[in-house]
């Protein structure tokens, strides 16, 4: 499957297109490839369910905000969509201002609310007078001040948008959270599934069979009775009534490893859903570690004491 | 502790001015009781913590949007809160128009971008050439209308912003999903507890101590041993890195019964942070049923055993 | 495989002799089989292990005494033999005498300890100045009563060995507990598995990986968690020091169901070393439950699923 | 609580007097301590219960037979006895002869069976000629030789046996198992508890309400979650039909340790009977490793916070 076009979750230089430039370097598909921004993630989605992308690229976790639900209802709704890699992305706003600004003419700034709240104890501290104004995007915010389309002297945005914008950095790296980051995912139609690594993530979605306890811990035994750890999980509710969920899952490990094979199976007998969503090489490149009772050379093993156990 | 001065999510009319009311009416206090709609929910939690109110009324979970996080965030960073009682509301919309409005004359209808969601099957059916306009509430449409402050010739609302706002009522109930509710906590300061009714709910945020599976299956075995079932999990990031989560969690029984109180103090020894936020009749009054090896008899007779066994 | 010559522990005309005779009436083997009785469990399930007889008979547990040790043990460190059947007999005593002895002769009864510790209530009451005199078998006391080479006047024995010396019943089932049994299994030399009737069992033997706790939670989990009930469960020590176990265990079900072939594997792996004993219908015949979620049909949409996800 | 007069298992100089001596000379009792060998396991902790002794000391365990079930089910059924120390004792073999008698003049010798079954192998190297004469116990066969009451040459016996009947030791250590042990008990009537030393074992017996898998996985769930560890567990039939057991289990700790109290309270609840034998120093000395959340200070942390939140 060649990856040419990218949808992404616009607009143009967040933070989303830079886990894409990312993506397309680490891949060297820059110079081929064209980036479309979407206007939300359903939208970047669909782009790729009906053919006019390749791929999508759209967040689905925040380390301060948590799970992306729109993402995450997308992914699950769309039910055809197959995560190939992930990409996490430090989420490092700069204040950018158009050349030749000083920093005494910077009597208000722009930013999404989002990004203002991040870097509040930043401008109170550095530029107590400067007044707050709202922009649709942290990018936005670069692109009115590069255009003159704003009241506002200065942009809280990221480095990617300040230069895209032409814009000056009067200071890096300035929000209240500097180990603050967002994980996106890079979403294609079904085909092969990347070739596990040994550092791989399995994402699923599943529904419990019952709102009592008991099911949700039935769930995560398939997985800790199988040796594989989570590295997300988020409730989501399946709409039809209070406290009936569905959960989105990472787990560590490849599906084309026995013991996850195994521990899915479990989770399709005993779930009334199960979405397969991917898996794909962790951005990390972490090794997994196995336990030797659940590693393939172990199940392989026990296979064969089964076979040779039937055969009498 | 009296009530008098409620808070609530604002603004006016809206579902959670219907859950308050339904509160107040279940109690016999809408007499006497003041109520004041908040900006939103950390500052309504907020009026009660600085006391000038006594109680607040925020959503905390809707059937088809799930958990609502900054209710549940504002709760578990104040700590000091408490809920003493929950209010499930159905939400329905009704069609209104001021009084002399024809049906012909709907050319247009506003609502909040969620109340037109649950609505667009039954506009596109009844009223194809009614265009939507968006405003800041459901009840804002209704209030807007009554007020000629808008375009639209029509509102997409609760009743109660219909009959507040002087509204005539065309159409009822003209959500999509007929059993769509959302369910409100009423918040006070700390105080006696609720006194158990046999039908009642426990309210807790735990923060797990690592990001492994068997640390949030751990956490579920406190309450399944001790034959507690839960009715609402929510995972919320503890804003420290990816993977770390805490739980919002509710469980059915008081914490006056022993099953509870040792379940409780095993996810003290276990958790890494753990917020009790309260024990509170359940609003549809199911009683919980009780294993017959964790009632409080049981838990009662194995006290009652070691204290014999230890004198020897 | 034919079955011709079985067997089984001896003397002649014990219990175990009954239960032989049970399973061949059962199969109607009666006609041409010879019975051989062994000097111990041990020899019996040689002498089918060398190919000197088909199978062998031996009893396996007893619902007062608990396991019997040395059939356990030796079906254990043989390895290579498989249960095909189990018979379960009712463990009564009758009180029998040479024909023409009088009640008030019984001056003095014979029977092996473990059936007198079964018979004392009876023979305190209705024989109370009648002297014990031990014999090495039950159905020794009534062989050496009928050759006059004891010096006892009754014998306290099987109804079998009654009938087999040509003894007068005097009194039936005089045995303290009436609803003692003991279970037989049948042991051949591997070959192909009874086939699955709905209502079976498995035996094995499982050593566990070390002596902590959670190591034979773990192995008991690999059952539970696929619906798996026991039916019997013995410790034995493993010979190499205190505090080490294998457990020979009776499962429900028959390993050519999917729920056991995936639980034995998951023992395979986690267990030290795993024996196979047999899957044989159980001898009462009842219905094994099985949970929707472990159904062959339910394994088999599971691996379907596999198939087809991994296929993209 | 005196101590001053032992019942033990006879006859004299076997192994379980062995254990006798040595837990005199570890608390320095030897010297006013009188012995008193008894018939059985039974009548030794009759007479204990019955005031004739202070103390019984019985064998529980060998590492090569597994539990000595006589010890373990008349400890269940007196259920008023309490164990307050354990003994290990290395079961070594001597051959021994009386002074004078020659290497080659070893026709012959006697033992118990038990004993024979272990040193068969030195015995068959050293000595094929030897003829094998079985006694009535290990020490028997020394006293025998000594008297010139049976007819064997030489005694394969506990060095103690030798040493007390003057007899002569030709080989040490003859056993084929040289890591062989027997665990003992020494059983008082109900008294005061022993200390808790860090090093503690406690031990009990627990019947299962129902045959199902669970039960026992319930079981043991008490002591996993709490993070306590088992040294034994023997499955004993309550006598009620198969498939019922009761357990009779070793827990590393001491029932004044907050967490066990908790296991055993929540073994209490779950199991049909439960009967605690006793907490007592280990003969090993190793001391139990506790986890973080389960110690004595975790515990009260969560009592103090529970009481903290009652008061609101």
């Amino acid at each position: 499957m060649s990856l040419n076009r990218f949808a992404y979750l616009g607009p143009e230089a967040t933070f989303t297109e830079a886990a894409l430039l990312s993506f397309l370097d680490s891949r060297n598909l820059r110079a081929e490839a064209t980036t479309h921004p979407m206007r939300n993630a359903p939208s970047a989605l669909d782009a790729v369910l009906e053919g006019d992308c390749d791929a999508a690229v759209v967040p689905i976790e925040n380390s301060l905000e948590g799970g992306v639900p729109a993402t995450i209802d997308a992914l699950t709704e769309n039910g055809r969509l197959q995560i190939i890699a992930e990409v996490v992305v430090p989420v490092r706003f700069v204040l950018a201002v158009k050349p030749g600004t000083t920093r005494e003419e910077i009597s208000s700034f722009g930013s999404h609310p989002h990004g203002e709240a991040q870097v509040r104890a930043f401008m109170n501290e550095n530029f107590p007078e400067a007044v707050y104004l709202p922009t649709s995007s942290t990018a936005a915010a670069a692109r009115d001040l590069a255009n003159d389309a704003g009241d506002h002297m200065a942009a809280a945005c990221p480095a990617l948008a300040a230069q895209r914008y032409g814009l000056e950095i009067v200071a890096e790296d300035i929000g209240d959270r500097k180990d603050a980051v967002t994980r996106f995912v890079v979403v294609t139609r079904p085909g092969p599934l990347p070739a596990p690594t040994g550092a791989d993530k399995t994402t699923i979605v599943a529904a419990l069979r019952s709102d009592r306890a008991g099911s949700l811990l039935e769930l995560l035994e398939q997985f800790s009775s199988r040796g594989i750890n989570m590295s997300r999980i988020e409730s989501r509710p399946t709409g039809d009534g209070l406290g009936l969920y569905q959960f989105s899952i990472d787990l560590l490990g490849h599906i084309h490893e026995a013991r996850m094979a195994e521990a899915l199976q479990g989770v399709h007998r005993a779930a009334l859903k199960l979405h397969f969503l991917g898996s794909y090489p962790s951005s990390d490149g972490a090794v997994v570690p196995i336990d030797p009772t659940t590693t393939d050379e172990s199940f392989a093993a026990a296979a064969d004491w089964l076979e040779r156990t039937l055969e009498g």
